[in-house]
């Protein structure tokens, strides 16, 4: 049967067809969590059957300009601005609104977020945009119960089933910056990431971990420190590797952010970059221009990241199907000044 | 009389108390600009002497949350970051919404400012804010003939009668950061600072030549240089100066990102700041502590200005009479590591 978009088939229609009672199948709509699992997927079948449109659905063949709520719970201040400047390029061009919600770091979490989905629903939202958030599957539940479409860049934890994802490829990423300090010649190397929780930390370092195993450079365990994605850690990481024995030639950082903070450290030591120490960031943003050296860093297409996360949003709520849950953009390599061969 | 605000008078009343037709009654509601200026006061009293509420005015009453169009001119990007989480801050605290438009820089003078406000009033926006943004007169006519309230931060053309800004103190702030390296016994300070026409810039300026007035230091058309306020005119500026016969021994910046371009081409040129070079940069942003020698900085209260921002359009909106057109926020000299006594 072709579904009949568009047209609202009574709640008795539906009852009769899944065999409920009509205030369930309200409930189900509505996205109430008091019905058991079963009988919320046979309304939901009968829904679809009948060509039922979500109120996300109906919204999205409504005029005037649709509305998307966005939440940044990251900090970094410059991944999250371009970031920002691509869902806003995307929004301009598809004539949508984008609600901005609190950015102070941690919120998301203590969000409720049943009431949140809620309030989406009554106020005509078509879709929520995160950024570089932690979210459960529990609090991704409220929004997926009442159909409200979800895209997460570059989820901190790794994405729920069901839930799409727009990411940059990060294990070819922490490959390819490694690679490029091995083929320089070093064979001493650090990798000072993100939080142990965040799945594309993780990602770069095991690219990190298979170039050294092409290499045959053993991996050692006081190479790899996972920290925060700030300049602190950078500062803190760098002087526990340059207290070491044995310390690194050269070091590649999980962000930009937190290269900007072993540059300090090194100038702090007398340390010259690229000359004493070799040194690759992650993420690519503006200020790797602004540093002395110039920051070779692996950049990450933020603003397509961030118009890709929207158009999804939108075609989703448009009732399409996505060919993929997860979608990463390329990243790619930008030999700058801070990488030179280890003294010998 | 007092206005009974919420019944909302039928056309042909306001019509005969103005003397006009009922269909100019509603080409003045609804902000159309084909009504004479006398005919407009007329129905605009009239409209006041019975209790006319705007949409704007109504929407503030509704319930449901209130929401605000939001639009970043400016591509600071650590500048922009701190108002936009002071503004969102206040959003969540008064459970206003933010609606976050296009942030390309030079995009806002080439909107349609009559197509945009008339989208907010169907939209039942309750306000504007602005951020460091270049308006003209007529694009702000568009919002207040149709009672939307607008307030701009740190405008860059001096703010229109009428239109409500936000800043802060720049020209104490300028002269606070000159006095400094007076009395650090600098007497060749150098001012580089944003654009000619950024009325904060030219300020910041007006405070240094008050402090260099002040100690009886002549000002030096060759030590004066108005540029952007981005890293590169920080690089180009500094090489202009360094290349004089008689070079500064003190740079006060007019933004932090331009004193992170003195920082990299001092370094360039071999200059120890502070032992070869003072400087001082503009805006408190967390740049400051992230550079070495950490930068001396005249800080603004950037948070606290997205706040008033907020709270003024709110309070606006609601129809309240704002005590004053313009605040100026305190800023505050924070002497760091980049500033000290010059050679002798």
């Amino acid at each position: 049967m072709v579904a009949d978009r568009g047209k609202k088939p009574v709640l008795a229609t539906v009852a009769a067809l899944a065999g409920v009672s009509a205030p369930t199948v309200s409930k189900v709509i509505n996205g109430r969590d008091d019905v058991a699992a079963g009988t919320r997927a046979r309304v939901q079948e009968a829904l679809d059957r009948l060509g039922y449109e979500s109120p996300v659905q109906r919204r999205a063949r409504s005029s005037g300009p649709a509305m998307v709520d966005l939440v940044i719970d990251g900090v970094n201040t410059h991944y999250s601005q371009e970031v920002l400047t691509g869902i806003l390029d995307y929004a301009a061009t598809a004539g949508v609104e984008v609600v901005l919600g609190n950015m102070t770091p941690g919120k998301l979490r203590s969000t409720n977020h049943e009431q949140w989905a809620q309030h989406m629903l009554e106020r005509g939202r078509q879709g929520l945009v995160l950024v570089t958030s932690e979210v459960t599957d529990k609090q991704l539940d409220s929004f997926s119960r009442r159909n409200i479409p979800v895209v997460v860049i570059d989820p901190l934890n790794p994405p729920h089933s069901g839930i799409v994802s727009v990411g940059a490829t990060n294990w070819a990423g922490g490959k390819v910056a490694t690679e490029h300090l091995l083929a320089l010649g070093h064979r001493r190397i650090a990798y000072l990431g993100g939080p142990e929780a965040a799945e594309c930390s993780v990602a770069r370092q095991h690219g990190y971990l298979a170039a050294l195993m092409g290499h045959g450079v053993p991996a050692r365990p006081d190479y790899m420190l996972a920290g925060e994605f700030y300049h602190q850690f950078g500062v803190r990481g760098t002087k526990q590797l340059m207290a070491l024995a044995e310390p690194p030639t050269a070091i590649f950082a999980g962000s930009d952010t937190i290269a900007l903070g072993v540059l300090e450290e090194a100038r702090r030591q007398g340390l010259r970059i690229p000359e004493d120490l070799s040194l690759v960031g992650f993420d690519g943003t503006n200020l790797t221009e602004q540093t002395l050296p110039r920051l070779t860093s692996v950049a990450q297409p933020l603003k397509e990241m961030g118009r890709a996360a929207l158009r999804s949003v939108l075609r989703l709520a448009g009732g399409e199907v996505l060919d993929s849950q997860h979608v990463e953009l390329a990243t790619e390599l930008v030999v700058r000044d801070s990488t030179a061969a280890p003294k010998t």
